[in-house]
């Protein structure tokens, strides 16, 4: 089953994605819901994010290849993680399926994909088992974690670099049927494929962190965790489309656009 | 102005505090609202934390005392922030005045109080000037960055150290009519003062991170950012109350419990 968010004349709604149409409904997979009478051409929808969570978890460095090769794009010895420390992203950078990633006047060229699993929780839950723990999960959608190198390299914090408005971008929609063993994320910049990798090769997977995080977090409905990303990643420019496959979950795919300085 | 979120009958709600009284009103100080013909003794009611933002902004270190502090506790040389690098912390930990933080029956004794300013964002805005920033903000309320100091030394990120669930009390309300310059913090560890400190002498000022956010970053209502604590700070433990008073604005009590193993 797939749930979109759209743009329902100004008020973000839930529809099921059935084929090509969009089946509106009352209330959210989150509550309670119910299909209407209404058929959507999806084509002629404007989606949204498919969530806004309450708190926007992030895995940062959870493949080996990436944690290489980022440690070498910032100047640092690599560092695998030995253990499930979750981060965080911010709400403000969420854009959805469709919109402009828009670089700012000032960011260098070093601005770059990394496309992710996006794990959506379904239900308030703390203390988690390795047994219970995907019983909590919705489904899952796709994530870009648009990076600018430079200012991940110099600043304090990721604000900026991963932060700053449209560099989020997500969906198009969550999907609740997925084996994650089956899935394969692939990355296209204006359709030529530039990686593509076993989407669970994980170092730490969807159970172990949130069997660790649910240790002392409660996790809550919409709350949602971005998986990390494997490999090199590349520049974006003016003009570019990134498209972000996850094999079963669907296609994000976004324009880049530059600010005029 | 007080602005206080309260439990009514199980919703939160909105109200005006006017000395020992609360008057509920209809909407939110972030929409549009009416007083109601109601009056409620603010002795016999729950309060919630203030705001649940979409985004919760932090900066960390940013008083000069608690940096050299900090860095000797984790052990690392003290390290000044030479620009405004906004963090982030999680809207799980929330708790209102008077609820209690719990310790986790495994984190060690070195569970600190770090008593903070809140700025509460009133309106969507990006692009601040050092001349409109303040007009973004609807007042002020406190915080209590709880940090289980061991964890923030061996952990890759804050996840558990900051933001386990109850580790940031705030409130007891929101204050509009502040005149920064005019604050003092201090923090009483069962009714003993062990910290006072002039709440504006920040590394970065509130105009300073509302400039450099939203050069890049939009903010939304109900966004907050907690401004830092200064000094050295003290472990608290099972049975202690911690209150952490800003002049002009009020005082944050809460009771300190600790999980049996």
């Amino acid at each position: 089953m797939r749930w979109a968010r759209y743009d329902d004349a100004g008020t973000p709604a839930y529809a099921v994605v059935e084929g090509d149409d969009l089946i509106p409904v009352r209330g959210s997979p989150f509550a309670t819901w119910e299909r209407t009478a209404s058929k959507l051409p999806l084509a002629q929808i404007k989606l949204l994010p498919p969530v806004i969570p309450p708190t926007f978890y992030a895995c940062g460095m959870n493949y080996a290849g990436h944690v290489r090769e980022v440690a070498a794009k910032i100047g640092q010895a690599p560092n695998l993680p030995t253990q499930p420390d979750i981060g965080y992203r911010a709400n403000n950078a969420l854009i959805g399926h469709g919109e402009p990633i828009v670089i700012p006047a000032d960011a260098t060229d070093k601005v770059q994909y990394e496309g992710e699993l996006v794990v959506v929780i379904g239900r308030k839950c703390k203390h988690l088992t390795r047994h219970d723990a995907l019983s909590a999960v919705l489904g899952y959608t796709i994530g870009n974690d648009v990076s600018e190198r430079t200012w991940q390299r110099s600043d304090r914090t990721l604000w900026r670099a991963k932060n700053t408005d449209t560099f989020k971008p997500m969906g198009p929609w969550i999907e609740t049927d997925v084996r994650l063993d089956d899935l394969v994320t692939k990355v296209r910049l204006n359709g030529k494929q530039l990686i593509e990798f076993r989407t669970n090769d994980m170092v730490f997977g969807v159970v172990d962190f949130l069997v660790a995080m649910t240790k002392y977090l409660t996790l809550h409905p919409g709350d949602m965790v971005w998986m990390g990303t494997e490999g090199a990643t590349a520049d974006m420019k003016h003009g570019d489309t990134c498209e972000i496959e996850i094999t079963g979950i669907g296609t994000l795919r976004n324009p880049v656009v530059r600010e005029a300085k």
